[in-house]
């Protein structure tokens, strides 16, 4: 079948919006079609050459919220017109990763996912015969996908997928890498690094944990309101700091946070983020991607005083298991979307997404198709 | 009164055999008699003038088996005759550190212990009216010395302080940083980087936490007996490796290990035992105590893909309550000292332990006071 799609032609430009062909899906998969589509700063890294895996052409993006039109032979739990987020981590509940209650690293398909080739090693969009790769799995910026069915966590039908579709990345890390990474506690202290959708949605986390004192981190003190109406107590902005931020936070919290998250992918701040931390038991989080090349570094005292630094990938969350149940406490308001999605526009429209993103206007664009 | 010390009067220099003033025990304070003290790597380490917080002159020894000679006023648990190990980690039992679970970094007088005072800010120790500065807050390599009860640990007297002097720091330094720190579980894979007394501890933690696999790496493929005397299962050897050690480790474990220790205090080192941990589950711990100013670096990628990097300082172990325990396993043969004491000596050869130990010839030197 024939679609619209913004393809990504070659890294640094513009997405173009295309006619593209989309092949049905074959043994496991499900024929999807996208009703909502965050964008999401992932999807600009790759976009900016940066990213080491990304490949060319391709359609990305990767928070949708889509209906299933058609499943393939040997698709057991999905039906058409069910509503489904696409999962860039899948969840084969087989493999070691899956059998593990400490990972939701599922491993199944990883050889695939992440070089833009669906699990059989083939593709199923083109333009004109010329094959364009796939995006984690997902490739959302389009009006239709193939996904494989373990790559789709079915949701209840009553949620709005332009809403819900922000379940599929962003606010899922944030929430995911406090409750199931640090797995922070009521009573704790709590940094978060960088103030866009996954700082917030750390933000979030920290709250539905009871943290006692949630100190948001921004250059930019318009992010401050919206932090601060999800439950921040604190504002430091590191240009209004004399010396280190990670000092500066030590120093007003009387030794140091609780736990840390990084949010926004920069070295520099993981480190700050690990040293604000309080010794004997500090927990840092690396949430954020950092470009291809970059190192982290500490002096190696940090840890051996009781720090740890860890990461997150989603959040810790296995997919199919958890993000039904991520939609219902959205449902349930106990957990903000709405307030996340700050623009919503058509296909034609996406690159004005890329724009805001950049300007740090929006906090998320969702494009409705 | 006087007493027979070895005093490092400098930097890089041997230790000369003194006599020297000991003054007698203050509020809270304990006059012992040393029996017998270790010696460790990192006395030769404060020694080799590396340590940005070592200062001369000073009396070192921190693994020290003392009777009680005299208690000062104040002291409510020891009395004159009692077996102690002295603790560069105190326990007072009141500081936030005391209270927490997660943490043995009490931080009660960690203030003076750190600089070489009492924690009354003076010293006991002179020399023709020249003050000489404690170590560690134990300064075992004297006939007498002066130590603040809330940092000695009460031991069964029928225990050889000869022997269990060694777990005033490597010993439970290695089994505690498996057990408490990295809280290795039965059937893991576990890399221990380094041979000396800590990571030959750390096997010995491994074995207690019924581990299926302990790969030991040294460089040193004369310490492999002993290794596999307690329990290691596999020997790398870094130099007889193709390529990097971390990849050799993951590739003979299927994807990594599920724990790894660095025992050295080479950053290098703690890199690739980061790296060598399985993606989902890893956990690294840092236990070796690096150089002035270097640090540790790895891509935060490392973290997100479910690693963590921690440290461990005197191996979680609160000593006043956990050190007897620590005694009566080695009474009851479940941990082994005996074969770690591979030299003995009297004060006046300690220089000979710091060049066995130099050499790579002993696993630990004991001076028999």
């Amino acid at each position: 079948m024939k679609c619209k799609a913004a393809v990504a032609w070659e890294p640094k430009k513009p997405l173009e919006i295309e006619e593209v062909e989309v092949e049905g899906p074959r043994e496991g998969e499900v024929l999807l079609k996208v009703v909502a589509s965050g964008v999401c700063h992932t999807d600009a890294f790759t976009l900016s050459g940066d990213d080491p895996e990304g490949v060319f052409p391709a359609i990305l993006g990767h928070e949708g919220g889509c209906e299933v039109v058609e499943c393939g032979p040997g698709v057991k739990d999905l039906k058409p017109g069910d509503h489904v987020i696409p999962l860039y981590i899948p969840e084969c509940g087989e493999c070691e990763y899956c059998n593990s209650t400490k990972s939701n690293l599922c491993q199944s398909i990883a050889g695939t996912v992440w070089t833009g080739y669906m699990p059989d090693g083939t593709r199923r969009f083109s333009k004109n015969g010329k094959p364009i790769y796939h995006y984690m799995g997902c490739s959302t910026f389009a009006e239709y996908t193939v996904v494989p069915e373990i790559a789709l966590a079915k949701i209840n039908k009553e949620a709005p997928l332009d809403k819900v579709c922000l379940l599929g990345c962003g606010v899922t890390t944030g929430i995911g890498a406090v409750l199931n990474t640090a797995k922070v506690e009521a009573g704790s202290t709590v940094a978060v690094f960088g103030l866009g959708g996954i700082g917030l949605s750390c933000i979030q986390g920290a709250v539905m944990a009871k943290a006692s004192r949630i100190i948001a981190v921004d250059l930019n003190p318009s992010k401050w309101e919206m932090a601060k109406a999800l439950g921040a107590t604190d504002f430091v902005n590191p240009r209004s700091v004399d010396g280190k931020v990670s000092e500066y936070i030590a120093e007003i919290t009387n030794g140091g946070v609780d736990y840390s998250f990084e949010c926004i992918g920069n070295v520099e701040v993981m480190r700050d983020a690990l040293e604000c931390t309080r010794m004997g038991w500090g927990v840092s989080t690396v949430i954020g991607v950092a470009g291809a090349g970059q190192e982290i570094s500490t002096r190696p005292f940090n840890l051996v005083v009781g720090r740890t630094w860890k990461g997150s990938a989603f959040g810790g969350v296995k997919g199919r298991s958890e993000l039904p149940g991520y939609v219902e406490r959205y449902m349930d308001g106990e957990i903000e979307l709405d307030a996340f999605v700050t623009h919503t526009m058509g296909l034609e429209d996406i690159n004005k997404a890329f724009d805001l993103m950049h300007s740090g206007e929006s906090i998320r664009s969702v494009i409705i198709f």
